[in-house]
C-alpha cells in the first residue's frame, strides 16, 4: 500500500521536476502520534491496543482524514493513507490537509460497549493533537457515525461542546445532511461523468459492484434510481446476481439487518 | 541501549512475579510523538530533521525527562531512555513520570542561530503534548540552560508566560538556584555515601573521571573541595593526568573556553 | 438540623444587633444548584438520583465544604450545613467561604463501580460551579479520599490537570500529608486544650468515644498515645468496653477490615 | 401552571406507553440553579431578590428559554415553563433543549437603572451555567431587547465579546432582524393556517385580541395587513372596541408611549 | 490631515447641535497603544521603530482599520485616520468601529525578510489589544495580503489558529474572494452611480486616474470593462497617456513586474 | 521629573560606555497605553478623564509599578516613573520589570463611589495589558489598598478570581501581611544602616520628617520604637514640632481621622 502510494508520488514528483530533497520533505509526515490503549472488556479481561494518528501535511488547512479500526492498522499503513489524503484534499481544492489514523483492533470481536470504551480511551490520549482547527477525523473502515458521536462527546468533556471536532457525525448530533450517502453518491457522479464523456448515460449501462457496505449500497441505489441496471453485488462474505437486475431497495433493507461495515471516506 | 534497558526491566519484573501481559503494558510507552523539522540555515540551505518525544508513563505525575540533540537519536533510543526515567522518578519518589526526546541533529555542525531556530521549530510541533502539568523537558546531551530558555520563550508565545514548562532554565529566567551543578553534586554525594559505607571519606581517596562536561567538571570540583585528589580526567577529545592531583578550578576555567557539552539529566 | 443551625445564628445575630433584613441576607445562600443523576447499575438497571450543592457565602474566599452521600440528603439539609461552614471557616480565619452538598443515594446499597459512575455523573453536572478558585469540595459522610480522586480525575477531563479542585485527595494523588487523620487529631488537640484550662492533661483522664470511623479511630489512637485510657468506643453497629483500657491499635486493625465510614470534615 | 403542564405530559406519556420511571426521568430537570441577588436601589435602600434558572433537558442541543421578571416567579413556576420549552423546541425541530428562569421582582416598582443593576447581578451569579453552547436565554414577560443587551454586555465582561449568549438582542447589537415581531407574526401565521384548513382566509374574519403587548400588537397589525378586521383588543388595564374595525397603526403608536410589556417567547 | 479630519467632524457636530463636551468625548480615542520594535536586520544592524494602534470607537462593533508602514506614521496621524474609520463603518452600516495603526518604517529600504520580522515583532507587542472580536487590522499603505498572512500566522502562535484576526489575507489562507480588487471595484461602482444620477453611463465617458497601485489598476480595468475609455494614468513615478484609450490589461501586466504599492482600505 | 530621570540615566549610561543607540533603546518604553474614561458622577454630570499605563521594560520579569491618581498625571510623567521602576526592581534584584500609570483626576474632588466607578472603568479599558504574569499594578499617590481591591474585583470579572493582578491589596482580600507599613519600614531600615556605617544608632539621633502620610507615619513610629526622638513632622498642610520629642502614636491616631494620602511604592 505504502509502496504503491510512494510510487505514484514519485512518478508525479518526477514529472514536476522536484529535487530529491523536496520529495523527501513532501513524503515525510509533519507529525506521527502513537498511543497505548488499555481497556477492561465486558468479561473483565484487559484489551491492550495501539492507536495511531499520522498528520501528513497542513499547509492548506487543518489536517483531515479517517479513523480505521483494523487488526492490520500500523504506523506505515496510516502514513501511506495520510499521504493520499493530502493530495485528495488538494485536488478537490478544499481548505484541509491530510491525515489518517486508527486502532489495531478487530471490531468484529468486540461488543458495542467495548468499542465505545476503546474509542474514548483513544480520544483521551489523542485529544491534544486533534481539534476543530487542528485535525478533524472522519469515519473510515469499521468506524461510522456512532463512533464519531463517541469521539465528539469525549472530546467535548475536555474542551467544551465541540461538534466541529469530527465530520460524519449522526445527523441529530449536528452532522451534515446527506453525509451518510455522500461517498456512494460520489461514485454515482463519477460514473455518470465518465459515461458522459463517452456519450452514454447511466440508463444505458449494467453495473456490477464489488463491496456493498456504506459506499456500495448507496452507489447501487442512486445509480439504479438514474436508470442503471444493477446485475451483481458482492463483498467479502459472498455475492448475489440477477441478469434481470437486482431489486436494490430490497437488498439494502436486508443489509440493514447486518452489522455496518463502511468503506473509506 | 534499549536491549539493556529491557533486560533490567524483565529481571526486575520476574522478581516481582509480573505476568507477560502486565510486563508488555509497562514496557509500552503511553504516547510516542515524531515530528518533521525543516529550517533554513545561515547560508540559505535547508535542514531537514526529525524530532522525538516518547512519553512512557505518567501514573505518578506529569511526564519528565531530557531532550537530547544527537545524530543517533531515534524513536527506539528515546523509548529506552523514557522507560528509565519512569523508574528513576519512582525510585527517588518525586511526583513525576518518565519521558525522553530530542532531535537527530549534530549541534557541532550548526551555528547558535540555527540551533535556536531548530529548537523553536521543535516546540511549535510539540507544543500540544508538553506543558507544566503534562510533560516538562529538561537539558540532556548537547542541550543546556540556554536551549531551555528558547523552549520556554517559544512555548510562552502559544500559551502565555510559562516558565514551568521546562526545568534547567537559566537562573535569571526563573531557573532553580544550583540546577547547573546539581547532577555533578549528585555524583559527589553518591561517592561520599558509598565511601562512608566502607568507613572511608573523600579526603582518603584519589579520583579519575571519565567525562568532564557539565557533570564531570562540577563533580571534580566538589569532590576536590571535600579533600579528594583528582588524578585524571578525560573525555572523547583526550585527557589530562597529574599524579600530584590536578588543579580543578584551573581546568574548569580552561573548559569554559570550550563549547558546552552537558551529560545526562 | 436546619432549625438548630438557624436558632444559633439568630442568637448570635441578636447579640450583634443585626437587623431582620441583614439576617435574611446572611441566612440566604448565594447559590443553590440541584442536578439530576441517571446512571446504569452493574445489573443493567437505572439509578435515578439528585445531587445538591449549596454555596452559602464566598465573601472571605472560595466556597468550601464537604460532599455527603446519604438517602436523607436534600436541599434543606445541605443549606443548613453550608451555613455552618461559613461560620466555621470564618472562626478559624482561613480564606474560604461556606458550602455543602451531596447525593441522595445509599452507598451501602451500591457497588464501588456504581459509586464511581455516580460521582463522575455528579461532576459532569456540577463542573461549571466548582473549581480551584470557586468552590472546593472535601470528603464528608460516606465519601473518602478515593471519591475525591474520582472527582479530581473527572473534573480534570474538562479543565485539564486540576488537583486543587478538591481537598482530602489520596496522598499519592497530590493530597496533603496528614489529611486522613486531621479531623481526629483536631479532636485530640481540642480535648487536650480543654483539659489544660482545668490544669489536667490527657494522661489524667479516661475516655469514651461515640463513633469510631475516620474521626473517632484517629482521635482514640492519638489520645491514647498521649496517655489517655480509652475505656469504650461505639458506633451505630454496637460498642466495646474495657475498664482496663482498650488496645486501640488492635481495634483500628480490626476496623480496617470493615468498609470505611468517615464523618464530617 | 405546573399541574397543567404535568397533566398534559402524563397524558402524552401514557399514549406513548412510557414507564413510570421514564416519566419521572423526563419530568425532572437536569439542573436547577437558584441565586441570591442584593442590589442597592436609587434611594440607597437594598433590594433582596431570588433569581432562578431551570435547565430541563439538553439532549437535542443547548438549553433555550426565556427570563421572566415577576413577583410570582419561583422554582416551581420556572420548572413547569422549562418543561414546556423542551417539548416546544422538539416539536418545531430546532437543535435546542428547554430551560426557563427569571427573578422574583416587580419591574413596575423599579427604575430602569435598578433593573439594569439587578440584571447584571443575576448574570454575575449565573454566568457559569449559561453560555452560547450551554444555555441561551431570551426575552419573556417583563424583559425585552434592552434587558438582553445588558445580559450580553455583563456576560462579555467575563467571557469576552459574546453576542451569542442571548437571543432577542437589539438589532444594532447583533440581534436578528424581525425578532421583535416574530412571536406576533407566528400568531398571524398560525391563525392563517387554521383558517386555511377551513377554506377561509384572514380577510374573511373579524378578530378580538386578549393582550396587546409585544405579541398582540404585532399580531393585530399583521393580521389587519392581511385583511382581517380587528374588532377589539384588551389587556390587564382595560380594552377598546370598534365594530367597524380598529385603526391598528394608531393603536400601536399610542401603545409606544406606554412602558413595554412583552409576552412569552 | 488630523486638522482636516477634525474640521469636518466639527462641521458635522455643529449641524447636529452637539455640546462641546460630547464633541470632545467623540473625538478622543478609546485607547491608544504605542510600542517599541527592535529587530536585527539582514546585515546584523539593529532597526529601532515605533508601532501604533489607535482604537477610536467600538460602540457599533469591534475596532476595524488598516495598518500603514510609512516613515511619517505617528500617533497623531493614526488618530486622525482611526477617527475617519469610525464614521466610515457607521455610514456604510457594518457592525464595526474605527481604528488605525502602523509602523514608522520605510518599507522601500527594507528586505522582505526584515519586513516579515518587523511585522511579527509588532504582533508580539500588540497581540493583547487586537483579535477577532476586539480589533481586526486590514492592509493599508505599504501593507498587503502577504503582510496580513504574517500577522495571522504570528497571532495564531499565541491564540491558536485565528484567520479572523485580519481581513485582506491571501485567498489561499482563508482570505475573502474578491478582496484584492474590492477597493478598485468600489471606485468603479461609485463612479457608475454618480454618472447614473446625471443620466450618463461609463461607456459615455473618458477617464484619467491619479494612482495606479492596487486601487487604481483594478478601477481602470473594471471601468474599461464597462466601456469607459482610460485616457491617462499616473503615479508618483510618472504617467502614460493615450488619447485613443490605454490598453489597461497590458498596463496591469507591466505593473505586476513592479513592487506592489496598495492604497488605503 | 522626566528630565531628572533622564539625566541620571545618561550619567550612568556614560559610565557604562553605552552607545547612543542602546541608550535610546533602553530609555524608550516597550509599550504605552492611553485610554479614555467616561463615568457618570453622583450628581448625574459626566467625568471625562485619561488613564495611562507605561510599560517600560520586562526583560527581567513581568512589569511592576504603581497607579497614581493626580491632575498632573500624563504620558511623560508616567514614562519617567516607569523608567525608574525598571532600575529599582533591578537594583533590589526581584524578578520584575518597570511600569507606572494612573489617571489625570483629582481624588480630593470626587466621592468614594465616583473613585470606585472610575477605577473600574480604567480596569475595563486596561484589562488586556495587565495581569498576574504580564503587569502587576500597586498603590501609589492617592491610591491605596481599597483601590487595589476594586481593581482585583473588576479584573476578576473578566478573567476569573485573580488576587495576583495587584499587590497592596487589603489583608483580608489576600493581601500580604505588613504591606501597609512596608515603605515606612524601609525608610527606617535605610536610616538605621546609614547610621551604622557612621557607628551610630537610631537611639543616638533626633529626626524631622517631611511627609506624614502612609510612608512618613510608619517610618516615624518605627524609628521612635528603635529609640529615635522625632522632633518634627510636616506635610503640605502644615507641621508640628516638639523639642522634647513628639508622641508618635498619638499623632498617628489623629492622622487616622484624616483622609489617607499614601506616597510612592
Amino acid at each position: 500500500m505504502l509502496e504503491a502510494c510512494h510510487r505514484y508520488f514519485h512518478d508525479a514528483a518526477r514529472v514536476l521536476g522536484l529535487s530529491e530533497e523536496v520529495m523527501e520533505i513532501l513524503i515525510t509526515p509533519r507529525r506521527v502520534v502513537k498511543v497505548e490503549l488499555i481497556i477492561e472488556g465486558d468479561e473483565g479481561h484487559r484489551y491492550h491496543h495501539r492507536g495511531f494518528r499520522v498528520q501528513h501535511n497542513d499547509s492548506r488547512g487543518p489536517f483531515k482524514g479517517g479513523l480505521r479500526y483494523h487488526p492490520s492498522m500500523d504506523e506505515e499503513h496510516a502514513a501511506a493513507l495520510a499521504n493520499l489524503m493530502t493530495w485528495k484534499t488538494a485536488v478537490v481544492d478544499i481548505p484541509f490537509g491530510g491525515a489518517k489514523g486508527g486502532i489495531d483492533c478487530d471490531p468484529q470481536q468486540m461488543s458495542r460497549t467495548e468499542l465505545d470504551t476503546l474509542t474514548r480511551a483513544f480520544v483521551d490520549q489523542m485529544k491534544e493533537v486533534i481539534g476543530p482547527t487542528l485535525d478533524i477525523p472522519a469515519p473510515d473502515v469499521n468506524t461510522n457515525a456512532e463512533v464519531m458521536g463517541w469521539i465528539m462527546d469525549q472530546y467535548s468533556h475536555s474542551y467544551g461542546f465541540s461538534p466541529a471536532v469530527v465530520t460524519g457525525k449522526p445527523e441529530h448530533l449536528f452532522g451534515s445532511v446527506g453525509r451518510d450517502e455522500a461517498t456512494g453518491r460520489g461514485v454515482m457522479y463519477a460514473t455518470r461523468e465518465a459515461l458522459k464523456s463517452q456519450d452514454r448515460s447511466l440508463s444505458d449501462v449494467t453495473v456490477a459492484l464489488q463491496g456493498f457496505g456504506n459506499v456500495g449500497s448507496h452507489a447501487a441505489r442512486l445509480m439504479s434510481e438514474q436508470g442503471a441496471r444493477i446485475l451483481a453485488v458482492g463483498d467479502h462474505r459472498g455475492g448475489v446476481e440477477n441478469p434481470a437486475g437486482l431489486d436494490v431497495p430490497a437488498l439494502v433493507t436486508w443489509q440493514n439487518h447486518v452489522r455496518r461495515d463502511p468503506e473509506s471516506f
